[in-house]
């Protein structure tokens, strides 16, 4: 059975940024089906650079929400709160033993195979897009792929009539440092790329989803 | 009526990064739901720094192939071909005319709550995000955005039975030049994030999805 355009759109006119979450608890098997879109979702070269912690220590979310003013209403009511973690540069690049592992051991590639996509790797990072400049350029594109797993975790919310907040609003510096005091996370290795909130509504939202006109964000060229 | 978790997951199993498209084209209907998971995906403030070109003159794409090694098959097979783009660093300064206008006449805040934002926006993008160090900064940052449209058009074909393939596999400088030429793009004001191909794959593909398990890539704090 396939799922219908309508649905589909349904879904996407029901997301909104959610400001308050009410006390009901998303369910073991909606949770995991959204984590499950996460984990499967794509991403560059499929090096999967990522890792989702799921917060629901008390302490810990009031150490964030004291650095995220983006998250002050929905951090401490969210029945679930994730926070997207990147793989930093150094292990990320091409000749990394994450990146190399992962191409053996996950996706069991042959040798031959191994050899001539970690080349390929070595030339997009150093030359296509300019990764090596700096660990910030790393971190970024890294980061890009994050998003891939953001949206497509939103919609699946959506569409088991969940909701979201994605939250850029905090102090990334310091966001970092309070990972590393609570539960020990490796700032060499690790770093915080944004956080999403999910629950439920408490109200409806304040006001209508406003986006430009189609004809403004495509353009047609044949 | 909701869509069930397994079907959502079908798609998410069927999605795979599609090598080579049959001659099938993708129908009006369908490719227009694309393009609406596009336009209503979300992104920071709501700035939506975006742009979704929709490349069919067989020209354009030989002189983006040329330039593509990650899209040799693709891009000329392709029923739809999207490049994505982002309006860059000068337009989405929160103190941009592009930025204002977006919050004064498309989001519809009032007078107030734009000033309230604006202060907000620039206080995230100088010392949150860090943004305003490189123009670099902030076109990663606007790119992430893109990103979350990119996961949501390749969930929506996936959903509709349809293939695609996303291509960073291009010298971003080389592509920028390329659109400049043939349709004029500005480069002060526009700059490329990705480029997706879609339609119906040729052949199955050659090898099983391959992930990390779930439990390499979630922790949970309790």
């Amino acid at each position: 059975m396939t799922i219908s355009k309508q649905q589909i759109l349904d879904a996407y006119w029901f997301r909104h940024a959610c400001k308050e979450f009410d006390e009901r608890r998303i369910s073991d098997e909606d949770f995991a089906c959204i984590l499950e879109t996460a984990r499967l979702s794509p991403s560059s070269f499929g090096l999967e650079p990522w890792k989702f912690l799921v917060i629901q220590n008390p302490e810990i979310r009031e150490r964030l929400k004291a650095n995220a003013w983006g998250g002050q209403r929905q951090i401490p009511t969210a029945s679930h709160m994730i926070v997207s973690l990147i793989r930093n540069s150094r292990m990320m690049r091409y000749d990394s033993y994450y990146v190399q592992n992962l191409m053996r051991n996950v996706q069991q590639f042959p040798e031959d195979i191994i050899a001539l996509r970690t080349s390929i790797l070595e030339k997009f990072q150093r030359q296509d897009f300019d990764l090596m400049a700096s660990p910030r350029h790393f971190n970024d594109w890294s980061m890009k792929q994050t998003y891939i797993a953001l949206g497509n975790m939103m919609t699946t919310a959506a569409m088991l009539g969940i909701d979201s907040c994605p939250i850029e609003g905090f102090d990334q510096k310091a966001v970092n440092d309070v990972l590393a005091e609570t539960i020990g996370l490796d700032l060499q290795d690790w770093g915080v790329s944004y956080m999403l909130t999910l629950g439920y509504r408490k109200h409806e939202p304040g006001r209508a989803k406003t986006r430009q006109p189609l004809e403004q964000v495509v353009d047609w060229y044949f």
